[in-house]
């Protein structure tokens, strides 16, 4: 029998997991907390709840990436869908920006788990040549935001093996490099996401819902101060379109 | 000059609509803090930062809904891209189900704003054969939701003017039908978060990072109990494929 | 009872509106010819396989298109997901690009029912300033695209009275203007697809499924020559971030 | 210098990979000649065209798919935004029901490539337990869409190197199975399009347009015979909800 325990409704009641949405969650729980007992059936402890709004704080908002730009963009064409602009700029959240919150995950779930962590560690910094959650364009040679996330976990007393097995790998990478390579928000996430007790194959979700509010403040800017055909244009700029072809092999 | 306020980073800040992230927002505000932060510019006061956390919280999860069934179907087929199905099921966030909150905002903004808001909300009341924000197939006499908002906003002294209107237009609905018509969720919402200061043009966004954190707990449980295939087959044997056809004509 | 007429499957045959897929349609009709066939149940003549052709044709590519620099952005962000860019760019096709195209019918197919079409014409272009279909920032004093479209369609005997229609509207609008507006392409398409005996309420899916093959081609572009970092460094730096605040009203 | 050799826009031309759009494309291409062209900057040869044709025919519509409900779904949720249904649908379009397309092109490159062809199709064969390309869960023993495919393929003389890979796989599988295995649409798909000489990277681009077209027919059957309500019940009903809670652990 198929069954779903996320909610049940009656004429009167709507019960999720287990709770009454009107008497026991709304007024009683923060959207967070709500959160995250949405998603596992616990309650957060209110260090877990202070952890998990760091982070969703931290990923909020970093500019005109091309997530906010493809928001932007398809807000302007289609102004009367702002669930489609929202998307849009969602499907950017892949392996190329966010994604690299899970692999770095995996790496901290190895460290964590291995007899000794700090070979484990030297292993992966070694082998390879880029590691998920490490290296920023900008942010050299530190990402302010992880050092603001490890503050808080340490603070909330949640700096837990998981966040010890971020500062291992870190030491390592710094070694195998000769020089300070920033940890990045995402590999800040991954172990403080990992230290509330969340499970690893949901921290992408944890990035959508901090970024779909954070594209939602990019649709209001565009309602009150409209950017979108100065991206285009600057856009389309950019780029030499030329009136020759270039023939494309199979 | 097109400009943007939203975020301004250098190598070591990042400064979203004139604070650091890293030493004024991650870990000094809850993620509904920064959500309405993000928006407005201001501050939330503590009982808008309740009335708005009660918001996200009401609108979150209403079980197997069309947006949350078209999830699931596609995180099953598409299981590599959480992105794609989180934006499938806020592509249901509409006309039908989610957009009658920003037409009943537009009522109670009207009402708010007459010189007779009584014989204001009687003109809508008598004038319209079905109301946004009015009405539920499953939660009658009354949306067990509406009652738990209203109660929240009253307990946080939020309840202001678009919460009196909503009252007097439901008086004045349930008149004219002569027999009690729920206030649905979206009309509460609508009410709350134009009375927490917030625009109308942005109540769909409110709806959109709901429902996000809502349908990401959708995917966690097609991660550990799958739906997927029962949804498919019994919303397949509902339909009955004719092998003959039937003409259309333009 | 519930029916679908469109696909009705059995362990060795898939029939689509009466006709076996294996059999009947595949290596028998062209994809125009099919996408007739499955939109309205009936087969395409020559001239009408022509003039779908023509307005597929037509409105695949029209270079970095906000549309097309959307799909372009997110496959950069998520290249594992290709189908997302594609949605991405679609999103777009929203209210300000292409739904004037059924604006734009609604319009003809009052002129072509009215008593007086030119009397109509004249109503229609007197009272608006901007109408649907009409207009171009770049083709001007018209759109070549439009200029083929109406050829193709005469060549086919296929110049309906809707594309008289749009003639007859085109000369009012001109003498309202005192100067030539070109007619767009989608408003050549939408007299086209009409006289095609295609339904007005499927305009925007022709050019949904139109601009899909488009935007495919756009990411078969990033996959051999990408321009995903160049369209976001030049959006980027075309919009400037203030470090200051600006507060929003409600 | 970046570049894009798509298109290249005057105030009276459109020039697409060096062809006048309405001179040289518009009247003159198929809608299918036109999707080689833009992948390729080369002129499909007639066999090639009808080639392509067929294998977008017959990905088309295979009835109340998960991506088919999707976009029924969220089209009777948003109404006013068809692109928003159709992108939902497309996001379906994944590593479950279409990625295999391109791993199974993957095999058979591998195999046309091979010294001994026979012999790699038997590791291939041998190695796995199931094979991307292969099996059907209703079309048994064979599909009859493959059948149609690559019969077309043999009357237009373009059953190449990829295709004979692909009956020399399917003979190692029906081997190593000790039962014929059917050859699914999606293997024969990957076949027949390798030997169009279009890139192996852009077949799920192919499928993605061909559902487009599907999904747009499913959005207009929803448009003249609504099943939305239908689907989302029998999906709802096929799930029981429960009003007690289970954990989740991390």
């Amino acid at each position: 029998m198929t069954t779903t325990a996320l909610c049940h409704a009656t004429a009167d009641d709507i019960v999720v997991r287990g709770r009454s949405l009107p008497r026991e969650l709304i007024g009683k729980l923060t959207f967070t907390q709500m959160i995250y007992f949405h998603l596992t059936g616990r309650d957060a402890t209110p260090a877990q709840t202070a952890v998990l709004d760091a982070c969703l704080v931290a990923l909020m908002e970093h500019g005109l990436t091309p997530s906010a730009i493809a928001t932007r963009l398809t807000y302007g064409s289609s102004p009367e869908a702002m669930q489609g602009a929202v998307a849009a700029g969602l499907l950017g959240v892949g392996s190329v920006f966010v994604g690299t919150t899970e692999a770095c995950a995996e790496l901290l779930v190895r460290i964590a788990a291995a007899a000794d962590a700090r070979a484990e560690a030297r292993v992966i910094a070694t082998g390879a040549r880029r590691l998920p959650g490490f290296g920023h364009p900008l942010h050299r040679p530190a990402d302010p935001r992880t050092t603001a996330l490890l503050a808080v976990a340490r603070a909330h007393h949640l700096h837990g093996r998981h966040c010890v097995a971020l500062e291992q790998l870190s030491a390592e990478v710094d070694t195998a490099a000769g020089r300070p390579i920033p940890v990045n928000v995402t590999g800040a996430v991954a172990a403080l996401v990992l230290d509330c007790d969340l499970p690893a194959a949901i921290l992408r979700g944890i990035a959508l819902i901090s970024r779909a509010a954070g594209l939602v403040g990019h649709v209001r800017e565009e309602q009150t101060s409209p950017a979108m055909r100065a991206l285009w244009e600057g856009a389309e700029a950019a780029v030499t379109t030329t009136a020759t072809d270039r023939k494309d092999s199979p």
